[in-house]
């Protein structure tokens, strides 16, 4: 046996699992105050659901993770939580609509690994399934505010309309509108040159790729470009959806046309939102409406309208990193015959609300010491024999260095303070 | 393809899912009082760590998800918290120890189902690895306790030592202590007579047989137990650090001489935890200390103390199942042209952490009703154009029926109250 972790695989050390944990929480409480609800989907999942033709696809299915039970049939690691979510709906059809719920679970992806893709990694979903109203929309974009807002993070929300690129593509008369809309999608990394070049390359005409050119390069705020939009493609219903989601959001996001992103699963509105100032130009939360994806995958006949967004959680985590959580306020230290001593009184500490840990080894204080600095542990407390006599113990700063006489009351409004 | 699930896997609903997050926060707040950190280990592992000889066992291993990668790795899905707990501890050679951690997270088996048992379910384990004392067995003791008290459910703990059982096979002169003590385990479930009838069984002699009866035999409290088992076995280490053991939780524990638990596993101190008046004789929690385990995993010489407890979270989970957590506080349903307002007030509400849903699917008021009442929602508000130009809204209780005509500041009072 080599003792060693499987490919692609890490741990998440207590450092960074409590920014993680401090993510998830506001995520979630701010999920709940718009009323998404919390589900859990299963990791295992049938091999033929994952595969079906209406799923991931087939780029996703070679990177799925296959296994047998002992029963020899055929299972899979989920890779999303979106066709469980399908699945769901599917094992529930008398399900009351909207049915908004939240997922948060790890998926697993059988692909190149990097310092910052792994094999196994969470997934953090929110959606509303069965409604077609831009107030569904608009939740989304509100609460990305409101989540990021209190995570003392700034960001861009940008959206586009996949309605307004399918009027593009018309209005450019270009059949294969996937492979053109990818170029456009790039324009915020290669520029306007750049995507010229590129259409260019797909054997698009000069008149085709002017059309383009020339609604791409649209500037201004989101009034100016909505109005130019109009002017050159007419009465657009993707423009009157971006229209009335400004409304809903007051004004908040930016209109970008050239967004585009998973192009052949969404329908309507399109997001993504960027840290500002982030050099490293990943989403932090994208998605969008896909009124399509779940009627198709149950085969049945009824359309279930959904709109969704995910949180990219490790990104979230890595850009939060520098964080130091400190859930550990106080380490005792008993000095002499005071074991007992310190024992009840790390729980008093505790029945007040203040995480305490204390020496469970019997080592000296400057080893003790140590090991309080490692944890960043803010203060400690030396329960010497003499001293507990009169009530009294030593409360060290370990920022400072400062040591005081204090009671116990004394040490509580400390700590609470702290 | 057939829309189904994979065997032995279900989804939470949100219903349950909501009381499943209640009862993690109560964990893990107090582990963190406590000074436990989270860590995540991963879901995937390699095979042969999971194999290796000092893992789960012969028995375990059948009932482990195999599955190879694209670069034919042999990997398995974790069945446990603790080996890839060991594992960490043997990658990061430079831990500072005591090494108190938390980790919550889902484990796989490939076993038999039924309709409590699952192939993937959560384990929730605590431990501190780097400590004899028994201030460190202590805290789950007290944790326990802490917890349950915040969930309103009653527990009762009981504690054994596994060096008391081994004592008591010497003082019966029994060699195949393992079969023997696996009987005197089951005394709860098959009273006296049925362990004396399993170890005749077993082909003990009368003589050892009588032994071990007058012990397991012996009732009272813990002090009259403890005092009786002295009389008989002599100075004994197990019986030394019940008796510390006792003093650190104010005596808060049931001594009881017949626990083993997982026997060859366990070194010295050994949980159970029960819900009172519980007809399903199932442990809530349970644990223990394992001193030997994660040295000998691996493979070094440097012992590595150890001890910890696990919650079993479903089981938790069902004996709260009749609580009904009541996540969306007020659905709005706008009546004439109010649409927008109605979305402004649901923001106005949640600005003020009220969790609020609105009609966004344009329905009429009955059905909007059936809805909210569908979700336990306990009010309803009414926007209608008239009362608006008042700034007034209609509150409607669910429970009681009752309508009364309020402004914004009203409404945010009742359901921050409520």
């Amino acid at each position: 046996m080599e003792l060693d972790r499987a490919k692609g695989t890490r741990e998440i050390d207590p450092k960074d699992k409590l920014v993680m944990n401090k993510i998830l929480s506001v995520i979630t409480k701010n999920f709940e105050l718009y009323g998404f609800m919390p589900l859990e989907t299963p990791t295992l999942q049938r091999f033929d659901v994952l595969a079906s033709k209406y799923a991931g696809g087939a780029e996703i299915l070679k990177e799925t993770f296959k296994l047998k039970d002992q029963g020899k049939r055929q299972l899979a690691l989920r890779y999303d939580l979106t066709v469980p979510l399908c699945l769901y709906v599917g094992l529930n059809p008398n399900i009351k609509l909207p049915f908004k719920r939240y997922e948060i679970g790890k998926v697993f992806r059988d692909g190149p690994i990097s310092s910052e893709r792994f094999r196994e990694f969470w997934q953090c979903d929110v959606d509303t399934v069965g409604s077609y109203s831009m107030i569904a929309d608009a939740e989304f974009v509100n609460i990305v505010f409101k989540i990021f807002n209190e995570l003392n993070m700034n960001v861009v929300v940008k959206i586009n309309n996949r309605k307004i690129l399918d009027a593009i593509m018309k209005y450019a008369d270009i059949k294969d509108s996937s492979s053109a809309i990818l170029s456009i999608d790039k324009l915020d990394k290669i520029g306007i040159e750049g995507v010229k070049k590129e259409l260019k390359e797909k054997k698009l005409t000069n008149s085709q790729i002017e059309k383009v050119i020339e609604i791409i390069s649209i500037s201004g705020n989101n009034e100016t470009k909505l109005k130019k939009i109009k002017s050159i493609l007419g009465e657009n219903e993707g423009v009157k959806e971006i229209e009335e989601l400004l409304v809903y959001c007051n004004g908040k996001f930016e209109f970008d046309i050239s967004l585009a992103r998973g192009l052949a699963y969404y329908t309507g509105t399109i997001f993504e939102c960027f840290l500002v100032n982030d050099n490293v130009k990943t989403a932090v939360a994208s998605g969008g409406r896909y009124d399509k994806i779940i009627g198709s995958f149950l085969d049945n006949k009824q359309e279930y309208p959904a709109v969704g967004i995910s949180f990219g959680l490790d990104r979230i985590a890595v850009a939060l990193k520098s964080e130091d959580i400190i859930p550990v306020k106080c380490f005792i230290i008993s000095i002499g015959n005071t074991k007992l001593e310190s024992q009840k009184l790390a729980e008093e500490l505790r029945s007040n609300n203040i995480p305490v840990c204390l020496d469970v080894i019997g080592r000296g204080i400057s080893k003790n010491l140590d090991y309080a600095n490692s944890l960043n542990i803010p203060y400690v407390i030396f329960i010497g024999e003499d001293e507990l006599k009169k009530g009294k113990y030593k409360l060290k700063n370990m920022n400072s260095g400062k040591e005081v006489m204090v009671d116990l009351n004394d040490i509580v409004k400390e700590l609470k303070q702290e």
